[in-house]
């Protein structure tokens, strides 16, 4: 561990990158930066880091993944701290947890003050059954604790709490929105984490594409790919490996489909995969043809969507609107549908009665960060719009220099959507039945890249193939390679 | 998903074990036979399961895993379901969540109560939102909910509850220590997936002896073999790699030292790794040189301990307590470290002052199920025995036919420990000083195998290389294969 430790950093080997903890260190800084105007003189800002935890009655012990405002903050890996920062100084103070010196037999030579003050690059360190009493000395005229709503999840943040913390004044309405604002826009260093773990990500997808013709259990390739090439323990979240119908389920992964089903030639793949690194996400998802040979129905859906993912992207920059890039993905869908037959009559039509959001019902694409889906997405000020589609979009911000957001156009086949839609006569009349039921069962599409905008357009952090030929190509790389027996045989 | 339902059991894939949905049936009944001279006529059993999570205040959901006692009751992989059974009848009734029929957008096809009742091989299905109205046709006596503390975690399990008990009589301590008991003792239909479980992760412990030359990061192979090659998505707990010093760490990979580490030559390794299948878990550790040829002290200490290991197996039958088993393995080791002159003086004497706990200060071992540390250790009646080391123990039992249990020795140097006994006179005329010395940061041996205890004796479930000569040939084939370059490379 020491050899990993000499420069406070994050770091999983010496073929990871190193995350240096100058990071965090900026972040807090620009949190006060952003604070220092609202706030009286004297504030002082306290957060509390994920707990330990163990599963229902059990001792079991899930592997730790830390808070993400508290990871945003401090970079702490471990649980069951607090942290806090002086506005005025930017000095902050961390409170690990102090462990009973018999459990150096089960956790190995424990850390001291000094020790956690190296490992984390703090100003302080101090014990968290000390709290109280070390905040008493620095007597803040307000404790800033964190409470907001996640407007993905409906859920609220979770305010530190201590014993005495009612010696103090509290606000906890001050310290959300700041940080929340904070996280939307990445620093060059975040930036550098994320394009690590889109790459491996990338990477990992780009193994898949060529052994699937050896294996079958995708996620179990990427998973490992990250983890061994890339260092990185967790998954931003449950891979989604659609293959055939299932391509159109897009929760598919979930407890009561696990992934298991098995990949048939001539199914169209739909994989949904991204690890993290230091917390950092990456969201990925690549459609293809089982087989290697995109058949014309597959080609022909396959291109509208990369149309709409290259429309999109030319069209991203610092003042465009995130609902207009979601409704230019819906328009440009339409029309290449149109162009196949599936659809009829005119486009601008087709818009005013949401006939999009019948082939792409989730929205284009979310913001990305620590959490997959980041947060910020509806700061105070802004609304859902209550349409088909654009209900689901998770922010409808103005983008700007900084944000990092996903790009998912996706065109499914989805037998409730498909049958409602032709049991409503003002858009039974644009689909052309005969032509769309020749899809159902295809399963779809969707293709998804992480970017960043840049001060006059954007970066793309994913690199997969894209093009239909790109991606025969690397399929057929993989058909040539040498064949690993599957298990069963 | 349909190919493997076509019988109601657990499968991941062609070339995994199918799992009977009749090993819960039987476990329901057994449980009704252990309940119906303790309980009124037409008393129900009723559980809550596992309820679907989202990781703090965002909307990341973990991997779900089924809280043990609903598993082993009913098999039901997906979150949200309560279940009931009819002690007199055996009979029994699932309630799956009702989901809103949109949620087929991201679910796939939502199943029918009907599919649910063949899904999991049960009598009847219906919606968990009707549990009130559907309970009081059935008109129980008294309902029978789950409260009891793990002794392992001390935390309680979670009664079930739903809108509208109170107005039916509950019991709430019948049913635990009745429960409890039954999942200590195992059918044959348990012992066949926890064998499943050992074998594969047996398999998977062989691969990293081989390729510990050629990969670093042990537990991604583990993790990765045991799923791509057994289909199970979960380990039983956090793998441990400790390799030199870590060795001594007993629950090293925690998340201030997530198993990031490299492996030194010269270092001894000590992994405990086991994945679950179908939640049936295994817990195995192999301790072995990095450079795969044991030193002189390596060798010394690992045989003291496979000679335990084995003294221990040699001794285990029906009748059998499980506390002299814990001491039989302390005398094997205290008998071998003075046969190497680390300890000098009576061994009788040493018994008495505990000095085996310097070296091992775990327990002997703990019963191993549907938990790692399976339940029922402590039944009402039993006390844990206040000395170093047995109070360690999770179970101070007689073994009896149909229990699993772990065996693992182990002889760890662990500085405080040794320090404490060479500061205690009763300890420390037994200590060579200058003998012990010279394995400080030596780290430490375990050798963990999985037995159940047969009417006469035992049968081991874990199948991997133990002897010194058996470990040093696995890692000359390793040796042996073509080298695959690291990712720093
Ligand atoms: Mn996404
Ligand atoms: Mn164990």
């Amino acid at each position: 561990m020491a050899a990993y430790r000499a420069q406070p950093a994050f770091c999983r080997g010496v073929h990871t990158l190193a995350v240096s903890a100058d990071l965090f260190k900026l972040n807090r800084n620009r949190l006060c930066e952003s604070l220092k105007d609202k706030v009286p003189k004297g504030a002082l800002v306290l957060l509390q880091g994920g707990e330990s935890e163990t599963r229902h009655s059990s001792d079991h012990e899930p592997i730790f993944r830390q808070e993400s405002y508290f990871h945003w903050t401090f970079g702490v890996e471990e649980p069951d701290f607090f942290g806090a920062i002086d506005v005025d100084t930017q000095k902050c103070v961390l409170f690990p947890p102090k462990l009973p010196e018999s459990y150096a037999v089960w956790m190995g030579k424990l850390l001291g003050l000094e020790d956690f003050k190296v490992r984390y690059g703090v100003d302080e360190a101090q014990w968290a059954c000390d709290i109280a009493e070390v905040l008493k000395t620095k007597a803040p005229s307000v404790i800033l604790t964190l409470r907001g709503m996640d407007t993905d999840s409906s859920k609220y943040t979770r305010e530190a709490a201590f014993d005495g913390i009612s010696e103090f004044k509290v606000d906890n309405t001050a310290l959300h929105p700041q940080i929340m604002e904070c996280r939307v826009f990445k620093t060059d260093e975040e930036l550098e984490v994320l394009r690590y773990s889109n790459r491996l990500s990338s990477e990992a997808h780009k193994e898949v594409y060529t052994m699937l013709y050896i294996y079958i259990i995708t996620m179990l390739i990427f998973r490992h790919y990250c983890y061994f090439n890339g260092g990185m323990r967790h998954q931003a979240y449950t891979c989604i490996c659609g293959t055939g119908d299932n391509g159109s389920v897009l929760h598919y992964g979930h407890a009561g489909a696990p992934n298991s089903k098995q990949v048939s030639n001539g199914d169209m793949c739909l994989f949904d995969m991204g690890s993290e690194y230091c917390c950092y996400s990456s969201d990925i998802t690549c459609s293809f043809p089982a087989n290697g040979k995109f058949s014309e129905k597959q080609r022909n859906i396959y291109e509208a969507v990369l149309k709409s993912s290259r429309a999109v992207m030319d069209a991203v920059k610092p003042g465009v609107s995130w609902v207009d890039m979601h409704l230019l993905a819906d328009r440009t869908h339409l029309e290449e549908l149109k162009r196949k037959g599936l659809v009829k009559g005119d486009v601008d039509e087709m818009m005013k009665v949401r006939l999009g959001a019948v082939f792409m019902p989730h929205g284009l694409g979310h913001f990305m960060g620590i959490d997959t889906h980041d947060v910020g997405g509806y700061p105070e000020g802004t609304e859902r719009i209550d349409q088909p589609g654009l209900r689901s979009l998770r922010t409808v911000r103005t983008l700007d220099h900084r944000m990092v957001i996903t790009v998912e156009p996706g065109i499914y086949f989805i037998d409730i959507l498909i049958d409602a839609a032709l049991n409503n006569p003002e858009q039974a009349k644009f689909l052309v039945r005969e032509e769309i039921d020749q899809y159902r069962g295809f399963g779809g599409v969707r293709i998804e890249d992480d970017i960043t905008v840049t001060e006059d357009g954007m970066e793309c952090l994913t690199c997969v193939p894209r093009t239909v030929e790109e991606i025969e190509a690397i399929m057929e790389e993989g058909r040539n390679r040498p064949q690993v027996p599957l298990p069963q045989e």
